[in-house]
């Protein structure tokens, strides 16, 4: 073995936790072993062999290489998932497949979308931007324009408030990750700061609130404090590098890192500088949220510091007990995630993951634990923290503060349905079959 | 005007180099004004003016909200540059449209490629890699088994070695900032440390070396040392969230930060551990350089710093005076970019750009520049400094090193061609025409 080389200072793979979580330092190397030990796949047969068949595609011409690439043929089924595939005049939701991808970007083709109104094919030589109400100097703008000034770049998260609503329901549903949890993404946006063009038309101190309003059919509008558009806002038209998708506010949205997702209106068309919130539709019934004493919160902005574990989860099976590891994402709309803590035995030990940094503001943040499975049942959770000291709540705390619901999918207004952050239970059983549970 | 809102500590719009390079503080707001003055769009007519009529697509429903969502129709021309759009049996290129996209991020849908052999379409339950030659214990592994392990995350650009070829000829090519340099794109991988996987093979102390092998047509395959596997290198399984494009490795690869593209072993399907570097044909006459004394480089991995403006670039038409934001990519194959200097006056006078951080080590950086067009020639220049202390050299340093040619790109062999780094220049001429100059 000492002929061998193994690294010096690998960390051994100590247990950190109970049923089975490991040093998370064990994955800069060293000590891991999958391929040769769980027997997953098996060793090479002799010293030094050579595979000794070339497969159909090292013989032959490839296929012609396309202007715009697209996935191979075998990823056909990593697609949102619709809840209007025929565009029905209703809501559309397509949810991102957490299960399905991994790292922190999603792809613009796998990026969320709600539209309440179908997705509008806007021409952008034809579509402006007006900044008026309560300023010196009305202002409309153009995409052209907008390229014009200096553009900033950042990574941002955006979450639907009714994200993970399923997770009210009294019995835990048994659905993808994705249907959980995928109404929300994370992606580079590029775009002006909302405060270089209110400086521009000059807003009147009076002025405390934006009223932002999308230019597609719904038109939807939000009340939007000015402290927040000077904060960190952007109108952006440039998602993961290339220009919006139509289904996420093509040719430009409102950005407002960390708020719940209808607020980063899409399709932006019109702010209106003003003095009170306007209290419109979207703000005081579609996206009010009833508690449980029947009272409503006026407003809630902030998307609050969540995680779920995207692998394992539902739907994997386990092949055979050894090493694994444990992803998923974690972010808050107040800052940036300090850490993320995981479980194998439903909350009774933690560990502490390994994050894949930088860690951004208000943007995914990747975590990843190994995990020694040692095929007995497990239930994984994990728990984020953010640098401003919130912390993910655990189910029956969250249970406690907002409630619960026999079905809160099919009935969504009668019954809590928004802002849940709650912690994800996985339950792995002796087969290594992975079910959502309630832990 | 005190009435208005005006930021406080907004910076001014000074000055900062010749030609009217502004203080780059300035795109935090505060003093920048195109919309309103430039007269590129105009004021909105009388205060408090509402948009008086609705365009079309803010009286219908829209169209179904597709599973995998496309760009908008308008955007049906941001596509990549194909040299061999018909399959024919040579190597084709696909490069990025730098001059039409933004931020860091490169949609996997444009990311650049260079396929000698096409593009293979690999079935991933039938490839394998597998790690053999001086090894305790040679190993398989398929997509399911890396999947298994713990994964990292990170950004990183790839850069073909002949990237900005064109630079090399006598006269400046007239061609679009993407066809210039779009042999380099920046993409967040995830993937497994391949020194986990030595680890778990053991890898004997006189190895030092590595050959990779590619399962496509090609059967591509390039000498890495074994330092350099150690250090940072990743089999790449996820591109941007997303299993790689069938034009990028689909489904693995090697990914050496900062190392020349062709190393980067796409289908990555052998990894040969050994003592001495195998002189494969693409690292002894495809890849290698002929220097201007007739010599060559024996190996040339690494990337050296760069950086390109892509806003303006070739091609764009500056409407009328007033200001602008210069803005393009640095990176290094060293390290992290430390500043980017921008000119607006052919190198005799410098001002600092802003930078978008997070800065990546061996990625993209975007660079940020306002400017004002006074509406006399200009000649736009940027370059970059990595944290290493490596500075982009200006053209003329570089054809001092290194030579030119008078066709670099119909006759690449017999002339110099890659790791092409010097400055580029974008001459503006009165009528706002930027063109690609020499200076």
């Amino acid at each position: 073995m000492s002929k061998w080389r193994r690294r010096r200072g690998a960390p051994s793979l100590d247990d950190v936790a109970g049923n089975g979580l490991i040093n998370r330092r064990a994955l800069l190397g060293g000590g891991i072993a999958i391929a040769g030990a769980a027997g997953a796949v098996g060793a090479v047969t002799g010293a030094g062999a050579e595979p000794v068949t070339d497969p159909p595609w090292s013989l032959a011409f490839g296929q012609i290489v396309p202007p715009v690439q697209t996935p191979s043929p075998y990823e056909k089924d990593v697609v949102r998932s619709l809840s209007n595939p025929k565009g029905e005049f209703r809501n559309s939701h397509a949810r991102t497949p957490h299960q399905l991808i991994n790292g922190t970007v999603t792809p613009n083709s796998l990026h969320f979308s709600i539209n309440h109104c179908g997705v509008p094919n806007i021409d952008p030589a034809q579509h402006k931007l007006v900044i008026h109400g309560r300023v010196r100097q009305p202002l409309e703008f153009t995409l052209d324009t907008l390229s014009r000034y200096p553009l900033v770049t950042r990574m941002a998260f955006v979450e639907c408030a009714g994200n993970s609503a399923g997770m009210f329901a009294k019995e835990p549903l048994q659905t993808p990750a994705g249907l959980l949890h995928g109404l929300v993404s994370n992606a580079e946006w590029t775009g002006v700061p909302l405060s270089v063009l209110l400086d521009e038309a000059g807003i009147d101190p009076t002025a405390k609130w934006l009223v932002a309003e999308g230019a597609d059919g719904q038109m939807l509008d939000r009340s939007v404090p000015v402290k927040k558009a000077y904060d960190d806002a952007l109108v952006a038209i440039y998602q993961n590098g290339e220009h919006l998708m139509p289904g996420n506010g093509y040719p430009m949205r409102l950005l407002l890192p960390g708020y719940q997702g209808n607020m980063n209106v899409k399709y932006l068309h019109r702010i209106k500088v003003i003095d009170q919130p306007a209290y419109s539709y979207f703000e005081t019934k579609n996206y009010s949220q009833i508690l449980p004493g029947g009272k409503t919160w006026r407003f809630h902005f902030v998307m609050e510091v969540k995680s779920f574990i995207t692998h394992p989860s539902f739907g994997t099976s386990l092949k055979d007990p050894g090493l694994y590891a444990i992803s998923g994402v974690a972010y808050s709309g107040t800052g940036r995630i300090s850490k993320v803590m995981v479980s194998a035995d439903g909350g009774k030990s933690w560990g502490e993951a390994a994050l894949q940094g930088p860690i951004h503001e208000k943007a995914f943040t990747r975590f990843v634990m190994p995990w020694r499975w040692d095929g007995q049942p497990a239930v994984l959770q994990s728990r984020a923290y953010d640098d401003g000291g919130n912390v993910q709540p655990l189910r029956a705390e969250f249970v406690a503060m907002r409630g619960e619901a026999a079905n809160p999918v099919t009935t969504p207004l009668a019954f809590p349905n928004q802002h849940y952050n709650s912690v994800t239970s996985w339950g792995v059983d002796s087969k290594g079959e992975v079910k959502h549970v309630y832990a």
